[in-house]
């Protein structure tokens, strides 16, 4: 009567319920359907414990516990097969003899990607997967670039004046976003593990890089300072929050400070990106200067893009905005005079 | 540079940060301004705990602090006047000297109402209401109509056939929702305090009324059973909840159970409401049947309908579905098959 769409969608919803406190794990989410009658439902609720399966066959009532061998498992993410922090959905699911399972996406962490399918097959059970793949690999962007493109999920950000400017040619820090905004962009810091900026704007803005105007957690900051020209009474080297130094000279810690050092003939996103990956960071927003963020775009190292457009302010001559490449723009808001323009790159898969 | 209303949003943002911990207080949001900028924000964050108007004085950093008494502080709805379980805001606000207070609406709440701006005026602060007004009551419309109305904000729900029918003629039971749109109707009784059912329904569905589809409280259940024909053993009685009967000769409590005397020369949708209001239920899904639904539309007891009408269902005859009167059209959903109509009353202020 049903469709296997319809359990999926309801996988999703379940899956979103558990939205700011699972990760870095994927939200998930999981269906067991009796003859077009959901008997159990469950999804992954917080960081470190029962996954979505758990505690959707958890959730069967006693008087219909002799149905799960009968019915079919829905579940958004390919089920585990390896000793996590629990153990494996895979021994689970063969355990109670559920005879078809219904599989949103395959898992791309290592100790899954297809392991779990595969378990499940050769234990005689019935395995359809790629059922709504594309919005149940969206549900967790940031952890499917992260394990498919081996680096984090990456988010541009910048702001600019009405002529496309960033900022004016000498040293003074130019305001161009509104209190709004500002606010925004605070949110927006406290959804990503780290935040990135060049030398330049470490040095001209002396910024915090830190969520003081949203509630949530600092990101890591992560600043690019080849020749370690950085002043140390800047606000990064504050120990407020951890400041990673990428450098080509040092390699130290001291408190949150960590200097990490880069090789001089490699280039430098790839380098920080490995970095990032070696040590699951997860999700980056860049916020500049413009030289950065054209590295990165040059490179085709990002995934979103946020760019505050100032409706007022025009500045005649200046530090040009970056160009993006291979985007396509997805939605555009106003508040109070700064526009905000939200763009995806082409390549996007999700 | 940028007007009140701009602010006022800002104010709103916040507000609704504290969505699901406040009730059956109101959301409220404030923010204080110096000249174009916010220097202070806050919000109502758990029920119990300090108001809007004092987090955003926290919220004020020690270097801004002298700037307080020239500033403006805008608040989504009127700083309260009385001693409840905080002091009174209109005394903070008038002990920082703030010169001007943007009030979103005026609380309707009976020790407040009109209260704390005459208090705030009278101390010499300039005033002004009504920004963003509509707004501003929309997003506490359970507390606006329990105060405006002294009765519950009311949710009509029902399941029809293609054919328009909501119950077969004999005593069985007619599944007509799906497994999907029957889980958002859990979710639904998760977010009001009450739900109310009619004799028949109770007797020929035998609901639990609870939630046991998705994560959340269970609402308070108002059966009406004038003449006491329910039987002890219907769910309704099973102390799982806090059942209030409606009838015509009982007056006693028994555990979960409470059995409400209603008079026979008054009409019954009045003196539930009026049962209501004495007793803090801020808000009630009345899930049926067709003829207490019918009472309460007829009454003009309403503020939103929910309607799921099964696309593929038809019995050519049967109990008809309530007639609605006085109502605007939404938004429409599809849920695997049942669509389901939101419709508001056209009287409905906000």
């Amino acid at each position: 009567m049903y469709t296997d769409e319809n359990y999926m969608h309801r996988c999703l919803a379940l899956a979103r319920l558990g939205a700011g406190n699972v990760a870095p794990n994927p939200m998930v989410g999981a269906v067991l359907v009796y003859k077009d009658t959901i008997i159990g439902e469950g999804y992954h609720q917080q960081f470190g414990q029962a996954h979505a399966e758990v505690n959707c066959l958890n959730s069967v009532s006693e008087e219909n516990r002799h149905l799960i061998e009968h019915s079919t498992l829905y579940v958004s993410l390919e089920p585990c097969a390896h000793y996590g922090k629990t153990p494996p959905c895979s021994s689970l699911i063969i355990a109670h003899r559920i005879p078809r399972v219904v599989v949103g996406c395959r898992d791309p962490f290592k100790e899954v990607d297809g392991k779990g399918i595969q378990q499940l097959t050769q234990a005689g059970i019935a395995v359809s997967t790629g059922i709504l793949e594309k919005e149940c690999m969206a549900l967790n962007k940031r952890f499917f670039t992260f394990y498919t493109q081996k680096r984090p999920f990456i988010i541009l950000k910048w702001a600019q004046t009405a002529d496309g400017f960033i900022a004016v040619d000498d040293d003074t820090r130019l305001l161009i976003s509104n209190d709004f905004t500002n606010r925004m962009v605070h949110q927006w810091r406290s959804e990503e593990q780290a935040i990135l900026v060049g030398t330049n704007t470490a040095m001209k803005d002396n910024p915090s890089l830190t969520n003081r105007l949203f509630n949530g957690n600092n990101p890591i900051r992560l600043v690019i300072d080849l020749w370690l020209k950085l002043p140390a009474q800047l606000h990064i080297f504050d120990q407020n929050a951890t400041t990673i130094l990428f450098n080509y000279s040092i390699q130290k810690r001291e408190g949150n400070m960590c200097y990490q050092q880069l090789e001089k003939d490699k280039a430098i996103p790839a380098q920080i990106l490995a970095y990032c990956y070696k040590h699951n960071i997860q999700s980056i927003l860049i916020e500049g200067g413009a030289v950065t963020l054209q590295h990165f775009i040059d490179a085709g190292y990002w995934n979103e893009a946020r760019i505050i457009t100032n409706q007022k302010l025009q500045i005649k001559k200046g530090l040009s905005a970056p160009v993006l490449s291979n985007a396509t723009p997805l939605q555009q808001q106003d508040i109070a005079g700064d526009t905000i323009n939200y763009l995806i790159h082409n390549s996007h898969q999700f």
